[in-house]
């Protein structure tokens, strides 16, 4: 076979180990808090039915799904002639898996016997999306996930405005946590009188932040709402104060529909659990707040970095019936997902990696090779039963390239035990910040690297 | 859509929070060995190019690739007539990996001009063979590996044995180290006169435990080896002793094959270096230990567990240039890898997983409802903060509900704070184990836990 130059399809990375060690900081940081709060891991296949995924993320995502060639003689019976999509049902019956939320819909009604409701659990696996590949946007990316399935109660919804609050004080990124009810945007289209138009209004409001209020009336015109509604919804989204004046000033109005009433003393309940439990970062109610996907009936959050300009980082909400396409309906479930790469980003522009991050070996043992080699290697297994990270340096080159890996590497300390150091019983211990050398005894080793 | 019976691909697995739980602990242990050696997290992307992939495995491998289909309209200037594999190139340029090494190797070349050399990687990833689904092998399976590349010294094959050795003892798994060289294999085939027939002599006696020697012997005259050469070749694979007696008979035999002395002279490097390091498990010298994969060219390496029948768990080797077919000739590398799905189950089979695994939430608050709901979020926070991982049950339903959750999830403690507690300012504490309760301030009850 030629030789190729290699490269890896776009839209993908190589997570070189710089970056694994910071995005696993922020993995092992979001599972630590997930374990406290009683979340318990679920992993699924890569691989899905195509069947499970088909017509679970609009038209639009349909074609984004990576499609898995069936083995074998995939054309055995297939008139290859017609339209290009149904030849591919016919060639593919798997795909890669598009989020994490479907196959855990799809996981909960295939094991509701064996499940104990409810049911907590967090989900960290990549998913892929055959987007079009530009700036932030990748086809295979990890979702991080916890959802609560199988319990109505509104302190799943506290539970998770904790865990979001706690996440990003743990990761030092100043948030804004906005949240809202689908429901009280029900109650608004209700109020305005255009009751069926509520996804479009949604979808409009959504951008309010992005494209200012102007626009978004100049679409809900467009879009076929009365002027009179207009109108009416513009005082709505102008309402200022904390939480809880907002709320006291939309209750009258939405009054007088259920669902618009519903939400508000939904949100109500949740600010008033919240009230004995101070949060780091801000909760904010956004009657501007939609979030696109229509799957969710409660409760929607959305998380904003205070610090950097990036879309939100972590976003959610309930969905009431989730699993009923897979034949188990009427089991309400809440959950929320870190956007992993948005985060790191915003904790790389930030400068918020801790430096304990970078170090990973903590001592090099340089090798000069012959009868030293055996002594050091002894010495490595000392080190590491006392749970230093050690490496010995395995060829035995000039001391010079040696410093320079350690250096390279980000090892702190270089540890030379030459002819001299072993008949002395000693090691020298040089520091590569300032050179400082000194000679130790074994055990004055252990002791001082273990501080 | 109508309602669909959820299932799986076949060959693929859903795993659980109790199977997670375990596999976790089974990649964290593995984990926290590799960090320990100084070796660094990697990850690649589960795409890769088919031209990367191809031709890397052998004709059967190239046909286990799960080959992804093109976006859009991946039929347009394509003949769909004539050979199935050459349409399926033509329509699929990705597929997903289908090991660790060949991605590593890509990566390595990619990036040589970032990396610093040796590089010591580790990479715990799932690959994806298009096999036929049986007990044991999956179509998706996670591997552990870690790679040194680029530094030709022996110390880096005995830095691997310790690892080996290390991670089974703090698994508590039995096991015997494998050792051999793919150099004293040469020499063998070279000293019975039958030097081109090596991969034929390599494949037969790999099987000698499997099959025994008679059909060992019969293999090999079938492959067109002489009666002489199979003759000679069966005191040898009787050599019985230590590594090193074993090495001492075989040496002389050996002495004028110019790659059998070099395999004896490495392989006792490895023992004496191995001298002043006591390893917990036996290491074997093996002779008719052969490794499949052809890539090998000097040590091999294979882990079987003592006391459950199973194929090897973990195995490895030294493969002189794995990256030549990317453009960069001359590196050599040495790796193992652990096999996570045969490991589960010997430690499942052997009842090797600490309780402690299974123990997930320490405390679940019981949920009574009203002004209870406040004062229980309040101490689910001070025990979160404790360290303390805590769960309230979300719905106030009846207690023997409550409490049938916490026992169905292992979950130790209940938590009891009715109105008569709170006005007490103590909480019940109740154990499952064996039903005790005692009344307790939230300062005890942390105390309590946190023991």
């Amino acid at each position: 076979m030629s030789i190729q130059k290699p490269s890896i399809p776009k839209g993908t990375r190589d997570f070189s180990p710089a970056e694994m060690v910071r995005r696993n900081y922020i993995f092992d940081t979001v599972k630590e808090v997930f374990k406290k709060y009683g979340y318990l891991p679920l992993e699924t296949p890569a691989m899905e039915y195509l069947e499970t995924l088909l017509g679970k993320y609009g038209e639009e995502g349909d074609k984004l799904l990576f499609k898995i060639l069936n083995s074998g003689d995939f054309m055995q019976g297939v008139q290859p002639n017609g339209n290009v999509n149904a030849l591919s049902l016919k060639i593919c019956e798997k795909g890669l898996r598009y989020d994490l939320t479907v196959p855990f819909a799809r996981y909960v009604v295939q094991h509701q016997h064996e499940i104990v409701f409810p049911f907590k659990r967090y989900q960290i696996q990549p998913v892929w999306r055959a987007d079009r590949p530009q700036k932030g946007r990748y086809r295979e990316f990890y979702q991080c996930d916890a959802d609560v399935i199988g319990s109505p109660s509104l302190l799943n919804e506290t539970e998770l405005i904790q865990i979001m609050d706690e996440v990003f004080c743990k990761l030092a990124i100043r948030v804004t946590i906005k949240i809202n009810n689908r429901k009280i945007l029900s109650g608004i289209s209700e109020y305005i009188g255009e009751t069926e138009k509520i996804t479009d209004i949604t979808v409009a409001i959504d951008k309010l932040e992005k494209i200012g209020e102007e626009k978004v009336f100049a679409e809900l015109l467009e879009k076929g709402l009365s002027r009179e509604a207009v109108r009416k919804i513009q005082p709505l989204l102008k309402i200022a104060g904390s939480g809880r004046e907002k709320l006291d000033v939309l209750a009258p109005i939405l009054s007088h529909t259920a669902s618009g009433s519903k939400g508000i003393e939904e949100l109500q309940a949740i600010f008033d659990s919240l009230d004995g439990i101070p949060a780091s970062n801000l909760i904010e109610f956004d009657i501007a707040l939609a979030r696109g996907l229509n799957y969710y009936t409660g409760a929607i959050f959305e998380v904003k970095a205070t610090d950097a300009e990036i879309g939100s980082i972590c976003g959610g909400g309930r969905y009431d019936d989730l699993t009923g396409i897979f034949g188990l309906p009427g089991i309400s479930g809440v959950g929320i997902s870190f956007g992993a790469d948005r985060i790191y980003d915003v904790m790389n522009q930030l400068c918020l990696f801790p430096l304990e991050t970078e170090a990973t070996t903590e001592v090099l043992i340089a090798n000069f090779g012959g009868k030293e080699a055996g002594y050091c290697l002894s010495l490595c297994r000392k080190l590491r039963e006392a749970g230093i990270r050690t490496e010995m340096y395995p060829d035995a080159v000039k001391l010079g390239k040696q410093i320079g890996y350690a250096s390279s590497r980000n090892i702190p300390f270089v540890a030379l035990a030459g002819e001299n150091e072993i008949r002395e019983g000693k090691i020298t211990l040089k520091r590569l910040s300032d050179g400082e050398q000194q000679a130790l005894s074994p055990e004055d080793l252990i002791q001082y690297l273990k501080k």
